[in-house]
């Protein structure tokens, strides 16, 4: 951002209760309200993509009620100010069709772009994980081209159709990869597992140019190791982190619409992201959380967490 | 059914605790194991055509769970025991697309066209309100022509299109109008209540056919005049029942899509009911439980126990 | 009780707060702390009587947690001040068997004899219906004689066996009536609704000596009639009255093992208690809370609302 | 409003889905987006005044997210459409310290003067009922002296001191009375039930100028009596509304701090508010949600449903 | 299985949704569907032997439902299709007596002798942990003389009475040691944690032939080391398991009627069972599943996902 | 204790169920009921203080409740029957002023203070975290000076003040240094994670003699390097434990007022006190449960269960 503007923060703590204020992400000010912005937060609730519980259209507004309590100033981990070293704001929804996917998508894919070309970068809180397509097809066109893309989830999300549908919550990532929206040299699966459709998912997704940390490898390997992997395999492309909640053990994020057992601790994620500070993040999202499903908001306070945690690691990129 | 037969029961709760044992509605048999039907209990797990929360897909399995603790053999009200005066099955699901409404619609019509050719009455459990045109598509070709509808719920559900959409669960007796398949002089609307979109919603509601009685209308009539004003209203007509169970309020029925607080209590629909015996019920449906906001099965509990009535209703039809 | 002692009074709310002090009933004193005691309340925390949800070991524990929040000094209904004119206290639980019915039956019996030696009365917090049969037993022998009974429920209460089992909460009163522990021309069922197991069920019933006063009634009948009905029935015999909380609508309590919609409002239950002022109690049961199933101790604090009430009824017993 | 400007509208249901889009109170625009005011809706999240549930903090962002699926446009009941006689708009939440009662009083009190400067009325979303006590002061302000007050609630809330403490959430109308804030010959409780903490309650009560419709007498009075009663009492003075959620039964609203059985259903209190069009309603609250100890948006819905029946009311003021 | 028939398969996700169709495990075919049959899921709803929290007899119906989820072609981490190499099958519950501890026990004996005639395998659902005496009982039978039991639970279930109760969810391991039903040199404990009701109780179970992994072993042993020590130890015995769901911690598994704090994780279990595979498991339960404490089907999805791993170790079986 | 005396033991479970019985923790006796006290648990409901979610004031009712199902005659990792080498009594609750933290803070000192004379230690259930300081003021009037300070949570709880307000439960450990009540030089934190309100913090709270165990540490430390780190530090001071039950992660404890993901497994909390055996242990305390926001008691059971291991670790205090 232009260095003649101070930030503008969020509302403080301690003058306004954090149960109260605005309903903004984090309570930053609305996009509106700032004259430059290097990342807004935007929600895009659609869930009609979802092919087990729905209700990830309520995800945006409950994430921003759980990130209420986040104290935000300063990030130990990340060694930053996040919200005075650039300006972080909140872009409202993307409205988008609930009864029509295709255009829907077409809803998200202009939101993304008319919103990136005043932003530097987004941080989207979904909705379910069909929103991730048109939101690399934006991202592409920002970059000018493919990103490195790093995909947390217990699932692939490498369906080919599901009822015949090519656009879903589980195909994203192959018409992404038929549309070349991302590197195949330098992308990477965390936190697959469980079982599979069929014997040919994990090759066909080989195929499609992922490599595979499953989530079974935090039970041996390090954190500083995992990192490792991930980083060697992104090098310094541009990088997309697209965060399905479900990566998350359900007792972590009991509200997602198909929970997956023997999943992530929120402890080991954070790490993780602590861990790709100094990558060139361009953008991220966080999808699947459906809080009629949550409890005491905890699915919805780890995914505030998380996309706060994408903000530092964006405060973070290097020039 | 052939005066040969003597109907199947459903499983027995002095031998197999109603916990346990088949998870058809009311442990009943399957469609499968008898060999003529008469009346149908049929799920439809759909709600892509929800506006608000979604989840009524779940509505048929949690609906068969609940109806598990209802005791059957005989219904006082009605005087009859109406799984002996006929063949009661359950017909499992009709399977639908939840990615694209226009397939599952067909599917949902079809589905149902091809039971009524092998029973005699359905009664449907939902899934959202989208449903009952497909239904009421079959009924008409079941009977021949258009049938009465008494509607109970807290909408009109007579919107033209929702997002364009002319198929959602807002609109499918506007369409039903349009196709001419309910009476326009037999039909209503009961437990209506609440503001509205606009000022012309009633009044486009009366020029399609129905008349109303409002939910206030519980506070000052009794059981009784409310019952003669729908018999007289409907007449000797071939009955279909459509109920969503929003017309409930949300103290009796949390779990649905769109709640509206002053709704008729259960004691309320059940007396209604009752009073409709005599009437000629060719089939109905129980539409918009949505398990997830739902608590202790409460919601699950009201419509299997409608459900009952209904079938109650249909042992009782004039021969 | 004795004149010359001045009832100890529960914790005041002004000096301990209500959700802090003693956990006892309303916080009164326990019963080895006063000398004499005119109304025991007292825990049979038992279900292992329980046909379809279990839970109700938790009831007393939950009732009286939930009585933390009863104001009770003075009730305008009664005109009494139910804590001053008589000594209330708790009696903790009657400690019963959970695997063997027979043996917990004896133990509840042995154990409110013992109890109704000290006291005047006692009120019981349940646990399942099947308490109802050795309490009546003691009650009985408290009072030299069979009381009039009047039963609050859904359920009749009175099937034979139940998987060759001849005591569970579906069976106490047809075993009370064997043993003729209940007078039959003044005993009545109130809240009665719903199907049945069979044709015979409500015949059987009426030659057990119950008249019924059914749910719906009170959609047609003002509470004075329905007062007025008891009290020509109960006459001025010793009353006995048992409260399965499940006759309230689900709405109301839906933290229950058998739940029955279309049943009493709270305030409807209220009312008709207040009525009854002026009779013999002299011992009463609550009984069927499932706290597992509960919400926001919706049905706890129904519960602990009517033990008061009933107090409060005994406080104005005619000497 | 002057008759220049035609109203900003609340966010269409038709264009962004409900669960889109802002977190106003049923997506009005904000304060400050509009030129002059109406009526505004604002928050008063404190609670430091509770003396058994907390969470009222809580209270205004829950009725203002479940007011998203509130439909506003035509409400039949009073044949207006309120958004469009009048501007309405959010005002956001008055911050107040969580600490420290006296000083958070102040801040309320300041508050809303300073806002009813700028607006004709306002609706307040609490918040415990310690807050009415301040917003009382501030309408005096703006009237010009003492309203008619018309009080739902199961509880007096006209105690003197709690704890020593003045100003809590069970004495705000005492202190008004003190202050001469309301008429004492046109002011009234409704809904009023439950024991007492003393036999002087109710005595006191009436010395301070109440009188009281009994929630006891909506089971023999009709809504119309009951409304002729409230009617007279208040004649053409100015009128002050201040509902605590907890009137309504436990079963109807069970998000609340101190819920009390046998209370009043939703479509009771709807349409004695209904029964208020005509009144000159200045002013008015709505208290006590507290969504800890809500399910499925139930108390919420009802708070949020009747904060629009008084913006309907102010539609409806005589001129 | 015989090499002529191909087995039946589940209902695919791909024609019917995976919340849609029969409310079978993992929508399986009914047993009575298939001609022959290596595994089959039974139901025991059976929960009298529980001493805290009651529930689990609605444990089967709530496991299957959740096991709807299951994405169930290929196990990569058995690198097999265990629905293609095996045919599985649902043979509903074994129906017992709720209030008869011994007469169900007979019944389970005997339900499960007649099955394991007519197929290869069982996995068992609970129920409480009663139910692993007459299942060992009838596995003995079947194996023709004891087997290796591994024992996956918090607590030891080898109590001698409890309340004078041979039989109950706390001793069915001392009763199958005195009747000799496993192998005293080849079985074992895993995941046992927290204080214990009196010194000898570690030592009377050493004596009774057990090995104990202790829960805190899984801070300090790496997977592989736990797997080979219970390798070691059963050898290459016939394998029966045991899987008490409380073995998880309760953060995974709140929904079970005595959690116990510090216990395993999903990822934990899911991880030794596949160290399992190439051992001899003839037969295998999971217990103690009480849906009334589970939140978003958390423990009933680990269960379901836990019968699937068990059926993968089956499928995997040395021939 | 005097070696006269056997303590009194809590209710055997093998006579009374454990859902029966007092409330007292873990069934304990009272203290009135014995002569000489070792350890006296003690509920401080307080919350006053909180900053975010409230509800703390119902902590010690419901980690009573909870602590019924402790099995606690014999705990193997201590190798100690902590009820049997000392007198462990309830002392029951300090009230205290809801309205006016000052007031509060005096009694809680008063009432600690005065409990202090009678027994030996006492193990002390929250209430919000504010109630740290008037106990630490006891201890060190106790102890005769400053303690050791072990402080585990997931936040520093050293701000100055918070809306002015110098006592809150953000702030006691700096009121605490100020007022010198711990050993700079013997003091850590354990547990912290998450972003701060300020660069400062980290560096103020060093200057107020904390070092710090962060709860990502535990990623990559052993317990018993950690646990040595804390023996260390502490030394042989005598030893007070402050225990916010927000150092687990919400997913083990979700009813707490400030969640904070990435946090502590009770299984790494309960060992790192198990490591703590042998250190004096004078006093400590648990706080910040809120039972409103748990679920099927996992944060209460987990409370229970730590505060049942620091007796543990007072029973083996060296002599």
């Amino acid at each position: 951002m232009s260095d003649k503007k101070k930030p503008i923060q969020p509302v403080s703590g301690t003058i306004v209760p954090r149960y109260a204020g605005p309903s903004t992400f984090a309570r930053l000010p609305e996009l509106r309200d700032v004259e430059e912005c290097d990342v807004a937060i935007v929600g895009v609730p659609f869930d009609a993509g979802t092919s087990y519980r729905p209700g990830a259209r309520f995800g945006p507004q409950s994430v921003r009620q759980a990130s209420r309590q986040l104290r935000t100033n300063y990030h130990p981990n990340y060694d930053v100010e996040p919200f005075k070293v650039q300006q972080v704001a909140d872009a409202g929804d993307i409205a988008c069709n609930p009864f029509d996917i295709d255009e829907a998508i077409k809803q998200i894919e202009k939101g993304s772009i008319e919103l990136l070309q005043k932003v530097g970068s987004i941080v989207t809180i979904g909705g379910d994980h069909t929103i991730a397509l048109p939101l690399l097809r934006s991202i592409n066109k920002k970059v000018g081209g493919p990103v490195a893309l790093v995909h947390f989830d217990a699932h692939l999300d490498t369906w080919d159709t599901y009822f015949g549908a090519p656009y879903t919550h589980g195909t994203p990532f192959r018409r992404a990869r038929e549309e070349k929206l991302f590197l195949d040299d330098a992308s990477m699966h965390i936190g697959i597992r469980g079982p599979l459709y069929s014997t040919n998912d994990l090759k066909n997704d080989r195929e499609l140019g992922f490599k595979t940390i499953h989530c079974d490898e935090f039970q041996t390997n390090t954190i500083d190791q995992i990192v490792k992997r991930i980083k060697d395999r992104i090098g310094n492309n541009p990088l997309y982190i697209s965060i399905d909640i479900d990566v998350l053990d359900p007792a972590h994020a009991p509200g997602t619409g198909t929970p997956e057992v023997a999943g992530m601790t929120t402890r080991e994620i954070l790490n993780v992201l602590r861990g790709l500070a100094g990558s060139q993040l361009v953008s991220a999202d966080v999808v699947e959380v459906a809080p009629a499903y949550d409890h005491a908001e905890l699915t919805s306070t780890a995914a505030a967490t998380i996309v706060y945690e994408l903000i530092n690691i964006i405060a973070r990129n290097p020039k």
